[in-house]
């Protein structure tokens, strides 16, 4: 007998079709039992458009992920939520903060588990890394997170939008992962960030938090494209390259693996232990850093942008 | 014997000659037993300008009060804590979220009492309004927060910086009365800003929570001020006038005085219950609300402000 759980994807976009199904399809404790999207779908897979149809159609599907942006995502996880599933939520978790301390009182209260996931903690190098700064004295750490915006979002000009974030959207990747390996948490002290004149949200910005750490997030960089940390100790020199997936101690490779591929996969799994032990996940630091950093950072106007 | 506990007081400014001062001034709970200033102090009062000093001089005052601005509060914050006292903070509790939570953490692992204080919510009206309103259904709810910031803050040009927090240093009074009241918890949905072109933070700002709820604040305002929330029920209408002092039920006033007087010496005689009762009190809600307004709001450019 199939002893795999049935999950719904929602959401059928690129990160749904690069990421999310192929790691359900590699599993062996899940099974995609129906999807939920306007527009996509996929093969053999029961298609819905509308969720409430699905939440009715299929009680046998007891877990939902949800991997649709991020502003319409909260009325989803509600929905599901209120009809008994346990969820499991894309980065960043919602729109806001409020929200998903809401999605957290809502899953306590109904005894469903909450997963609120960042892939990037779950990249090759990042438990190493840990494992390494634990115990040890940082004096300095430094993230370079440079990438393409038109390679990788090409003509999403949601991303733009309020809510989409801007360089945050893939700067909180690196900020998931700084906050899972240090072993003190930093706060914000100042952030300058640059908006492009006709855009929302911030297409570069300067992060300095306490116990010296800085962040340089930019997404106008063509040619290589940069996702690395680096942390200076009293006991040697760290680097993680490639999103977390490579991991070099005082400047030689140690562990890891050159591809984002593992990442997904760990976060299914993951999901699966949380639901039968019954119990949530939701960290909230990368996000409230974020939020800081739109509070508290000074506004520098930059050239319109364009895909 | 004299058994009021000993304060030393921070900051020695507006706010604190206005209201903190008295507010100890008239406790039965209270002595004001050394102030930290770099300019102000208090008549007959011992007057540092070193932080470090006072705590190193006083080991006999167990109860700092911070009334300084938010940016530079974090590292007196910390000092206090890590010397082994209790510390009480004015509204914003911190310039950012993360810096909160790391008091919180500090304050836990050492067993002191940390209070981040909301003036507002010790407004007359707050209570009964709360108490009205808990078991109604809201249908609707509206602030009106309008005020003249060169009338409250003359010159204070800090206010326009980041980690002032524009029109948010008054709003998030309505905020934080918005949350105490209401029966269920609401979240930002979106949010228009308006930035005047020569400062970094908003002079005002139109917000949308779920359940119909709604805020105006701004701080042009000339002329009468308003600071009101309306609430429609299905058992009636409730309004707060005067920051929370007066309350109306169905166009009636049934509560309240006219004075903003009463808040502080309620929040000193909340102080003094938490440090004998060895709680912390740290609701961030009104601040996540204002962090969440600056994550999701759509900026406008507005005319440049001078004072």
């Amino acid at each position: 007998m199939d002893q795999r759980m049935k999950v719904a994807l929602v959401g059928i976009g690129k990160i749904a079709l690069d990421q999310h199904v192929p790691a359900i399809a590699a599993s062996a404790d899940w099974r995609l039992a129906a999807t939920c999207s306007r527009n996509g779908s996929v093969e053999h897979v029961q298609a819905f458009t509308d969720f409430a149809a699905l939440l009715d159609a299929r009680p046998d599907i007891k877990v939902v992920s949800l991997c649709l942006p991020p502003v319409p995502r909260f009325d989803y996880a509600a929905m599901a939520l209120e009809a008994g599933r346990h969820v499991m939520l894309e980065k960043p978790p919602g729109a806001t903060l409020a929200e998903v301390h809401a999605l957290q009182a809502m899953a306590e209260a109904k005894g469903l588990t909450l997963f609120a996931t960042w892939h990037s903690r779950m990249a090759h190098a990042v438990a190493p890394a840990k494992a390494w700064l634990a115990g040890r004295a940082v004096s300095r750490a430094h993230i370079t997170w440079r990438e393409d915006v038109r390679k990788w979002h090409p003509g999403q000009d949601w991303v733009f939008e309020p809510g989409g974030m801007g360089v945050f959207d893939p700067g909180i990747n690196a900020l998931s992962i700084l906050t899972e390996i240090l072993p003190k948490p930093v706060h914000l002290t100042g952030a300058e960030l640059e908006f492009p004149a006709n855009r929302d949200t911030p297409i570069a910005a300067r992060l300095s938090f306490s116990g010296n750490v800085t962040a340089d997030f930019d997404w106008r960089q063509e040619g290589p494209q940069t996702w690395d940390i680096e942390v200076e100790t009293d006991g040697g020199r760290l680097a993680l390259r490639m999103g977390g997936n490579v991991l070099e101690i005082d400047g030689k490779a140690t562990a890891g693996e050159n591809t984002i591929m593992g990442e997904y996969p760990a976060l299914y799994a993951r999901m699966a232990e949380l639901v039968r032990q019954g119990r949530s996940d939701v960290d909230l630091a990368p996000m409230v850093h974020v939020a800081d950093a739109l509070t508290l950072g000074r506004r520098i106007a930059v050239d319109a942008f364009e895909f």
